[in-house]
This record gives C-alpha cells, structure tokens and sequence, in this order.
C-alpha cells in the first residue's frame, strides 16, 4: 500500500457517519426551489428599479423604499425600516494621467474615504512597489512627495480567501503611504480580471494619520503602468480623484414569517440592500438579499413555521458594517436560533458550515444531509459568517455559512461590471434551494396555514 | 451506408490533391518563427511607449516617429512616411443618465464622427427599437425629437462575419434616426461581450443629412435601458457626447526589404498604425503590424529574398481608411506580386484564402502545405481580404488572407479593453510563423547575403 492511498483510506475513515434521512417536507421544499423564480425577480427588479445604491445617499433611501413595498407586496409581515446616522462619501471627477515619459490616460476609481484632490488634480512622481511588504520597507525618503503605486498577486481561490491577504493594498496600503509622507498613493485593483473596470472598496485612516487620495488602477492599467516605471525613466502623473464627505442616514429593513410559536427564538436571515455607485450591485449584493428572501417566502407559501423567521436587508455595509452595528445596538441581546447571510455574490453553493454548537450536532448533520443532493460538501461545525452577522456570531450565537463558489466572484466585486448579466439564473436557484432546505430543517417544521372562514 | 458518411466521403473525394513537398528553407524558417519574439517586442513597445493613437492627433504624430524610430533600428531600408490631410475627429466629455422613472447612469461612448452635445447635454424620451429594421420601419412621428435606442443580436462567429450585418445600427442608424427627426441616436454596443466597456466605431452621415450626437452603450447598459423600456413608462435620458472636428496629418509608415532582383514587383505586407482613443489598440491593430514586420524581419534574418518585401504600417484606418486611399493613390499603378494585411486581432490563423490568379495555382497551392502543419485550413483560391488594401485588391491586385480566428475578436474590438494583456503570446508567434511562412513562399528563395569585406 502506498502512502497516498493510504492516505485517501484515512479520509475514508474519517469522513461522517452515514447520511441521515431528510424529512420529506424539507427535500420536498428543497428541490420546488429548484425551479425559484422569486429570487431572479427580486434581483432584476432591484437593480433596474433603483440600480446603483450607495450607502447614506438618495439612492439607498430609494431602495429602502422599493424594499419595503416588495416585501409588503410578498406577504411577510412586520415589514419596517431601522434608520441610523452614517457619515457619507461620494465620489467626484476622477482621472489618472501620465505625462512623461509615455504621455497616456490610465483609468482609476477613488477608493471610498479617499481623501480629495483639488478638482485639476495634483502631479507627482510615481514610485512603484511589488508587495505592501515592499511598500512597508521602504525609507520615508523614497517616498515622501511621491504618488505611490502597490501592485499585489491576487489569485482566484474558490472560497475568497485570497481577498484577505492580498487586500492589504488597499486596506493598509493608504495608511502606511500617508505616514510616510507620499501624496497619494493608486494601486493595482484587488481582483482577478483583466477589465478596464476599476475595483473600489473602503479603507480607513488609521487615527492620527493624514488622508491622503488613494485610488484603484484597473489590472490592465496597473500592469501598463509596471511596464512605464520598468523603462526606468522618472514617470510623472497627475491625480484627480475629486471626492465629498458628509452625513447622511442609513437603515436596515426587516420583514418577519412570524413563527407559530412566539416564543421561540427567531431565525435570522439576509443580506445587504447597499452597493458600490458604479455597478448596479448585482453580486454585491442584490443576489443575496434575493436569495435569503427567496428561500423565506418558499418557507411562507408553504404554511407557517414553528419559529419566526426574520429577515434583514442591511443598510450601509459597504462602507463599514453600519447596518450590522446598529442591529448588533439593538438586537444584540436578543436570543437568535440562528443566523445567516448571503454576501459572496450569486455562485454555487459548493459548502455548508455551520455553528450550532456540541448540543445541536443531528441538527447540522440533517443540515449537512439536506443539502448533499445540491452538490454541497459538508464542512466545519464550529465556523459561520457573514460581514453584518460577525458581531453576532462573536459574541457566540449560532449560525450557518453557506459557501458559494467565489471563482469569479472577484472579476467583478466592487466594479462597474457588476451588473444582472453577470447571474447565473441556474446557479441563483440553487442557492434558493440551499437555503429554503436550511430554513426548513431549522425553523421547527412547517404546517399549512389554518383555513380563515371567508368574509363577506 | 449511410447518408452522413456518403457526404463526409464526398467531402474527402472533394480534398485538394496531395500536399505539396514544402522546400527545407520554407519549413525551417516557419517553424523557427514559432519561437519569435519580435511581434511581442513591437506590440508591447508600442502599446506601452505610446498606448491610444487616434488618427490625425498628435499621439499618432509620436506613433509614426516610434515606428520609425523601430523600424530604422530592426535594420529594415528605405524608411520613410507618405504624409496626407485628413479631417479630425476628438472625443469629449460623454454620459448618458436616465432621468426618469428609474434615474442611474449608464456607460457610453460617441461614435467615430458623432454631431457634439452641448456641454450640458440634451434631453429626450427615449425610443427603443429591437432591430435596425425596426427603426427603419418607424415612422418619422414615432422618431421625431426624441432620442432612438437601437438593438441588435449579434453573435459570435469565427470569421467575424456577424460584425456587417448586426454592424448595421452602427453605420446606418444615425443616419435613418436623423432623416426621421430624432434629436440623438444611442445603440447597443457592436460587440459580444458583456463589460461595462462601450464598443466605438466610425460612421458616415450620407450626405444632406444632418449630423446628431450617436453613441454606443455597452451590452449591459443596453441590456437594462431595455428592461426600464419594457416597465412601459416614458423614459427621459439626458445625453452628454461632447466633441471636436477639425484638421490634421496623418501617414503610412513604409520599410523595405530590397529583393536581389530590382525589377520584380514588391511583396506589400502590414497592418495600420492608428487606433482607437480609449485602449491602447493591442489587437486593433499593433498586433497586425507586428505580425507583418516580424515576419518580414525574419526573412530578412535569414537572407535576401528574390524580391522586394514592401511593409506598410498604413495611417487613419479606423476613420475612413484614410491610409489606404493615400497609397492606391500614390501606388496604385505600380505593380505588387501579392498584396497581405493582419487586422483582426492576435488570435491563431486558421485558415488560408488567395487570390493569385490561375497561373499561379501552384503557388497558391505550395502555400496551404507550407501552412497546414501550424493547424490552417486551406480556403478558397479566388478570395483575399484586408480593409486598407481593400482597393488595390478590387483592383484586380493579388492577394493572400490569413484569417484569424475572432471568436473573441468582437469582445474587446473598439472598446477601453482593447490592451496588451488580451493577447496570447503563443497565437501571436503562431501568426508569425504563418506570415513567415507565406513570405518564404512569395518572396522568390531567400539567399545569404554575400559577406562584405570589412572596413577598416
């Protein structure tokens, strides 16, 4: 016996008991969902109806409201809006120019809480680095005066987790140019394609330093721009990224399928109504809130299920988690069953995790069982996330975390290309079924609704 | 037997005669050109020391000296640039926001030739139309001062045979819009992709018919203006397509290999050195130069061919082929052996058609064995194609086309995505190999050049 194959044997060995039998009901429930079409038209009505949403502007105050008629509309119950103070970012004219030594328009997006320009811009010499980490050795002297530019090799990677390390661009990247005496600083956008679309995405000052402007060159651009520095000739560029800061408001829409037993705890789950102005939000994240309300109004034609089910579209995510905060401010010691959120875009559901804790592991085994007909891989029983639940789920309540494939996912986050076209109608019902067969396995069973006498 | 197989040996019955045996000096310099890297070197010197050079502008002002410049230095002779006047045409300020019942911005860019908005822009209702044929079909009240959206469904084709009939919204529509009244004409971008990217292009008004602002949205903008058109409510666009006309040069770029024997007509290969503003014309058309000149280097590496090899990188092709008329009108008497033009892009030759004439069967045959071994189909013997030599071919000149394979073509043709980072460095040597090979065939035998005494 080789070692590899004993090594497959020792997978074997280890993989779970054999599958449970899934209730009819939930397979039942699971593979209608199949043929979902609520999901698609929540999601084309969204983003042709409003389009863009950006966090604490008239346009996410526009989708508020088209959320609130679509869910009264639907037949949830309990449909209202939880409004919350945010500071506001908008962005302005926005241009990248090199003027010497090989005159040309490169395209750049500010990314959001950059800093202004004046509105002609502002000229400075451009000093390229490979890595953060290039950028972080630097000595102040190679950098102050300087417009810096930070490339990064991002790879695609099926669950996203390239989009942590190789985010630190434009996350610390800003920061760490600012404190050392740099003008401005562009960067290679954190994606995967090769579009002449720009990823945006928040960044924050660390306290004390200095705001600088800071933008995203588009990966085509990012590497003309290597080409230019790699001829070894001083390069010059003029930066406009016109930008305006203020104070808006915010808010989290929530719907509930009240639970026909009120005293259980509620099963929470949602997504996020805000977007990035350029795209219409498709992935990011009209598919989610989609997908979650999708699966609770399958739950709801169905009958009535034991525990509420509560439904959030969060508020002003994009620009740092308002909407999970100000839930967390006044939910947060309420007890929740559960807690779910759909924010990876609109790709397969290839994993379940999920975090119930030791006393309730048959619950997230049925779970695992329930979905394996989807192609979903069972995965960890003490993981879940979600950016606007993660207050929640640190603070220790359960949760569920559905993995969708994120291959793609960012060639198109946080760009213009972020459009309806871009969904997969196949692949966004699958998630429906993943999640209309979770909310069925949770939510304590479901029973036809008693017949009302008709009045008349 | 059945019917199928009677017709795929009526199809092997109807193969050309046995492959001719391809001389050693043809095989050896095809198959070494698979290792080429000056089509590279060009296309990525000139896409980066350059980027966008639109006809008649200063940028391609410093296009032709870089060619120059590189043409000198690759050792090629006879260098020189064949200035001629032609009108201008620069773009502006461009957006396109619908106002009413579901304001967004969408993505835009004007036509090659466009009538200017003012600054502020204009504003209409918009009418949609499925198909050209529709709009033509429209009658002149429908039309009348309002803003007239055209659709198309192009598909994707190998030979790119899709972009004449579903290219019509782009040269004919403004016209037909215009003689029916409307105040501006935007289309669905003549492309097959769907980034946020508009695809440009040049177009005429015919003559007495007045010039509006026309526009091409990209496919996903086109896409959502017609889901806001099905709503059925009147959609109101205020559209911004700011530009310029005015005077300029522009020029072919000519280089020669001078052939042993003087009196026989010149081989004319090239591409054209202008492109559109918004990319850095990677595919449209440095490649098609480079492909040409890397070959022709390569038979000069070799030796000197019999006869002379004439490269042409030809000037304002975009914009009315303008390049072309210049050199009929300057050349169009003198006598050319074979006439040979890549502009389609950089992906792989697939097939081989001529037009030598009947004498030259042998010829023409001798150049599908040299070419079927880097996978290119043997075409027709009575066709050959190339936009800037188009008129030299009417003419009754011979002529080689070496069809590139544009699955792809149409997803980045004419649009900010048009970089160097779409090109396949393998498909780029195969075209080589391909031009090197056709070279070896025409040019008459390749011979060493006799060693000079050196100088002392």
């Amino acid at each position: 016996m080789t070692r590899s194959s004993l090594f497959a044997l020792a997978l074997v060995l280890a993989a779970p008991a054999a599958a449970q039998t899934v209730p009819p009901q939930v397979a039942q429930l699971r593979d209608s969902a199949l043929h979902d079409d609520y999901a698609w038209d929540i999601t084309e009505g969204l983003t042709t109806e409003i389009g863009q949403r950006l966090a604490g502007t008239e346009a996410e105050a526009r989708a508020r409201d088209w959320a609130v008629g679509k869910l009264k509309a639907m037949g949830f119950s309990n449909v209202r809006v939880e409004m919350f103070d945010m500071p506001t970012w908008t962005r302005g004219a926005e241009s990248a120019d090199i003027l010497s030594p090989f005159p040309q328009k490169l395209v750049v997006a500010a990314l959001g809480n950059s800093a202004s320009t004046p509105p002609e811009g502002i000229t400075g010499e451009v000093v390229g680095f490979d890595t953060l980490a290039d950028l972080q050795a630097a000595s102040d002297e190679a950098v102050r005066g300087k417009i810096v530019f930070v490339s990064h090799a991002m790879p695609r990677t099926q669950d996203g987790s390239g989009y942590g390390y190789f985010g630190g661009p434009r996350r610390q990247g800003p920061g760490i140019a600012s404190k050392k005496g740099a003008i401005a600083i562009v960067i290679r956008s954190i994606g995967t394609d090769h579009h002449r679309n720009p990823h945006t995405g928040v960044m924050n000052f660390p306290d004390g330093v200095k705001p600088i402007p800071a933008g995203a060159l588009t990966l085509p651009d990012a590497e003309q721009l290597q080409r230019i520095l790699k001829r070894g000739k001083p390069v010059m560029m003029r930066l406009t990224l016109v930008s305006q800061t203020g104070h808006g408001q915010s808010g989290n829409v929530i719907a509930e399928i009240p639970g026909r037993d009120p005293r259980l705890s509620p099963i929470l789950v949602g997504g996020h109504l805000d977007s990035w102005d350029q795209g219409t939000g498709a992935i990011d994240d009209a598919a989610g809130v989609a997908i979650a309300t999708a699966a609770a109004k399958r739950i709801m034609d169905a009958g009535r299920p034991l525990r509420t089910i509560r439904i959030v579209w969060f508020g002003a995510e994009e620009f740092g988690l308002f909407g999970g905060q100000d839930y967390l401010k006044k939910h947060g010691t309420e007890p929740h069953y559960a807690l779910a959120e759909s924010d990876f875009g609109a790709g397969r559901v290839w994993r379940v995790n999920s975090k119930l804790g030791k006393e309730r592991e048959a619950e997230a085994k049925m779970l695992q069982s329930a979905l394996a007909p989807l192609g979903i891989v069972p995965g960890d029983l003490d993981k879940a996330d979600g950016s606007d639940i993660e207050p929640l789920l640190t603070a220790g309540m359960p949760g569920v975390g559905l993995s969708q494939d994120g291959t793609y996912y960012f060639d198109v986050h946080h760009t213009p290309d972020d459009t309806l076209d871009k969904i997969d109608p196949e692949a966004l019902r699958q998630n429906v079924a993943a999640w209309t067969a979770m909310l069925a396995v949770l939510s304590g069973g479901i029973e036809p609704e008693p017949k009302q006498p008709k009045r008349r």
